[in-house]
């Protein structure tokens, strides 16, 4: 592995899948870290991501250099060839350039902007990382994908235990557009376990097809929920109508009444959660999100230590 | 000791009390935070709190996660059951939990809002930490305690070597309203070391019952000076008309002519001090306030020690 | 060496810049910094400064800790003696006298605010820093000086390897005002490598003469290019009408064309780059900024270990 920037750029996912369900069953670091530094970069708020992230680099015994970009340091230019005479004070090339000499692996958050479609699906920032990077990167979320977060539902499903689950991605309200980061990588990454998988969201919420195409879809998310053991909720806004957010009929919270219809399925997010938006407080207080939530600190672990073993 | 957010949560607080002077006395650092992570996670701005208890947690050997949570990371939602609809991102139940679940101790700074005088005197905020962290608590100031600020100011105390002093507690003027929190804590404390104590401050400043009863009280603030051993300077707004600022008559700024009124009293604020408002130049540059910085430091190291033995 | 903050601190400066040279050619790091502590204070943003410091201090062992002043903590007060009504909540010289019993090292950064050259030239921060810690004080970056970063530079004009090489300070265009300080501190470093030193500017941008007296002065670019080895271009506002950015005529831009004026000079330039505006893209495309900004972490670890050696 030379980056992990998508689950493309893993040779073995099912072994690495493995590896994160066994740092859970036994949590012993090793110390491959030791004199190491891991830079997180963060053009975007975070917390979950930026503490499970710190904390399995200090499992490792890395150095963790923290820069919030735009707080810390300067306005980031990502156009090539400009002329530099506006706001903008530091060009992608030269701050990757720079920041990956002072740092042995670089971790980087960018979210979509939702504005520019063709933009965002191509990956401006992170591919300047990828690009100028002296050394290997991480993506913490970019604007499509959000691997870190994938490898964790992974593993997260597979420790539930059950052989080929029913495991339904299932468009949830939001008050404002969200990108489709996270269902585009959960659905690059379930074919790496073994599950039956179903789409279920309103019209106008289509995916782009190349992440949706062969999975069944269904506009009717009481159909979906039928016999599933994973219900993984997620609002998203429109890939065709890019960043808008359609009238939607009927309401998608996920509700007990809704949870009853499934074959006892565990309910999964990646959170931050909008309680009584997404799911109601009864669905969110008896899942297995907080456990989720913790594997965010084993799936970064396996990943760096990959990545410093191959240094 | 489970968790650190009042002097209830202490078993011995004579004892803790002079941890904190052992410390001082001779620093030397136990390894016993080696592989431990402490998180501190800010509501509000902090530079004292911020800096001495990281030092502390590094003499420990302890692993460091800062949070400015606002500006980092997510809104958040205090209040149970609402639709978060609007511009809350996460409840704050959840990223308790999922911060926790990172770390072997949390440490939380949030201040009075100075709004809602039963939220703030609910504590919200702490208790939330409280029940839904899986870990110890330590508070870095809470609406109305700063628990670290009276163990180090009784640590300073004991210090000075007198026996039984004298102890003043004097509002001083400031130019905006500031919460309770530092006089209460301090009262809360004092009982801890054998003193007497003299509570002094202009009409309609009055702290709440539960943390004034008992200790002598006066408007009239040179009589309350006379023969003090420990003059301890700090502002608070109103608790009875929650937040206000009445108007005062007379002058409360500290003065060499006040202090020397005083039995050589030392003078101790907790800082930062608004200089020739609070006390004036000359008060402050022959003061003890940064040894009583400094403890600061001492005493966080004491509490995390505690708690890290006890894990 | 007590302080870092100007060539003026340094007993042998060639000696420090043969370390930094040796540094970057064998990068062993010594454990001379386990069990100290540096603050890194910033109220000004940074990008390469703050990271090159915090690698350099963890490469020596160091426990790190950032404070980017004015938004994790208080508005800090500069003039003595002001009676502190205003917004701001803090005297310097008590943050410093604080901030310092926490550390064993503090850096701090402050720019020049441009407005008052006296007060700018007066170094009001730095001073106070140096005049109130209880520690070793590092610049990085104060408002007239930038040694880390001369350092930095001689460092990498010695590793050319050219006896004697000509170094040309270009004056480049730049659309937001920006202070003298990386200009003045070159010049201040020169004369510690042997270099024939021409400073080229437009008419009304003449520095110091305390900085500039004793070097070569033209106003026309292309004559200085002329058998230089080094192009070291860095735009400054004026000193003389202090802070303002006179027209100029013809384009002080460096390009491919002028750079064929040269000996095959290398191109610097302390970052960040205004590309296409300072120099094209070819010409830093072909640069040895890279190298330059790598060298800042080697700069910092020889001065961390000095300081730290004397402690």
């Amino acid at each position: 592995m030379k980056h992990f920037t998508s689950i493309e750029d893993v040779d073995d996912p099912q072994q690495l899948i493995q590896q994160v369900v066994d740092l859970k069953q036994n949590p012993t670091s090793s110390s491959v870290g030791r004199q190491k530094t891991v830079g997180l970069i963060f053009f975007n708020p975070s917390l979950r991501t930026r503490l499970s992230t710190q904390k399995a680099a200090q499992n490792l015994g890395m150095d963790v250099i923290v820069l919030n970009i735009s707080k810390d340091s300067w306005k980031v230019e990502f156009e090539d060839g400009t002329v530099m005479d506006g706001i903008s004070q530091e060009h992608i090339k030269d701050t990757v350039k720079v920041i990956s000499s002072y740092c042995d692996i670089l971790a980087v958050r960018s979210f979509a902007t939702l504005r520019d479609r063709e933009k965002d699906y191509g990956e401006q920032v992170l591919n300047n990382f990828i690009e100028h990077s002296s050394v290997p990167v991480i993506s913490m979320e970019s604007a499509t994908l959000h691997p870190l977060q994938s490898l964790t539902d992974m593993a997260t499903i597979a420790d539930i235990g059950i052989k080929k689950p029913k495991v339904v991605l299932s468009w949830t309200p939001h008050p404002k557009p969200l990108p489709q980061a996270v269902a585009n990588s959960f659905l690059q990454w379930l074919p790496a376990i073994e599950a039956d998988i179903t789409i279920t969201h309103p019209q106008g919420y289509e995916l782009a097809e190349s992440f949706a195409d062969g999975f069944m879809q269904t506009y009717d998310q009481e159909e979906a929920f039928k016999d599933a053991n994973v219900i993984y909720a997620k609002n998203w806004s429109s890939y065709t109508d890019y960043g808008a957010t359609p009238n939607v009929n009927g309401t998608w919270t996920i509700t007990p009444e809704k949870m009853a219809l499934t074959n006892q399925a565990e309910f999964m997010h990646c959170l931050p959660i909008r309680r009584n938006v997404v799911a109601s407080d009864e669905v969110i207080d008896h899942s297995i999100v907080y456990q989720q939530a913790k594997n965010r600190e084993y799936a970064a672990q396996a990943v760096l230590q990959n990545l410093l073993e191959n240094l």
